[in-house]
């Protein structure tokens, strides 16, 4: 059975986007990026399992982080230019939630 | 096909651990959580897949990327306690082509 | 004299806020946190000019960088909130310049 | 009054290096840097107060994190060729007090 976490859900109903989100036009894109990272972490598991070099599994730990941190920091920028630009244009509560929600996703990016 | 990079190792063979890596005594509880890891990221492939809101699938790339490092400090750990120390008691140029690794090590995780 | 760099602008004019910056309303509370961070700075300075324990030097030094990724954090919430949404109810090249450049800052942040 | 907060100290005495610190040896260097980290801070201050653009200051606020980042990584390079060495080489408990300080340091650093 897959063990992969439901991931919950931080965005209330009426904060979601109301139009398509912004990632949608690079979505190829993403999922390919996506999978390889998938391998890049069975990768990682394997170095374990064969038992390698200590340092050349924190190398690949590295790249692992850097290439999930850019993916964020993509799906970041499609969302600030569709789905913020989008609620400050309605303006009011729509607004604000968003900019919130946005500013606390950038702060969790940033820490971890 | 597994797309799984080959990972290219960083260390010079007389850097690698004479001892077996400090990670070993470990490897269980390592392959475990790596397993999540991979699962996490199938995850997050999958909500972009399912055009899942875009602050959700930020939220699960901060927990991986925490997940992650925080197995990168697990690792790092291990192998200061092994292979740092041992290296260290030998002395002379071993030692010091350890600590170096080491520290690039410490800083590629502090950047990532 | 006070060898504080003058700090080059990323901003292009026409980019930059033609409202009052978010941070304004806040301006006295940023103020005592950066007269704190460089107390702190100084402080780090004397530990090392009285050649304190490198472990306490550095526990200070990861203080000082969490106090000022807060700073940054808040002035960019604030900015979020303000010039952003101010540019995307303008609309057209404007909002288009301002998102840019928020999200070049965010990355700058993460990636600092 | 110089508002600089003094320092808790984490090491315990025992913990503490029994010969001179790595750094000593870059002392200059090493003051020279923090001088020019806190001249960033006041600069950082003195753009507030004149209420420069929210971005530009946030350029400067990367830049500041990224040179006091480097600044610990260099301590702690020194601090492991030099102090965890000498405790290695001494064994026993010293060492691993020496190594689970350094590692905790380390993750302070990676996290901040």
């Amino acid at each position: 059975m897959d063990a992969t976490p439901v991931p919950e859900t931080t965005a209330t109903p009426d904060t979601e986007c109301h139009t398509t989100h912004g990632y949608i036009s690079d979505k190829a894109r993403y999922l390919a990026r996506l999978k390889r990272i998938e391998g890049q972490a069975r990768g990682i598991h394997r170095m374990v399992d064969e038992e390698q070099y200590c340092i050349d599994i924190l190398t690949q730990i590295s790249a692992l982080t850097s290439a999930l941190r850019n993916v964020g920091l993509g799906l970041l920028d499609d969302h600030l230019k569709h789905c913020v630009v989008d609620a400050a244009q309605l303006g009011g509560e729509d607004a604000e939630a968003k900019i919130k929600e946005a500013s606390d996703a950038i702060a969790r990016l940033v820490r971890s």
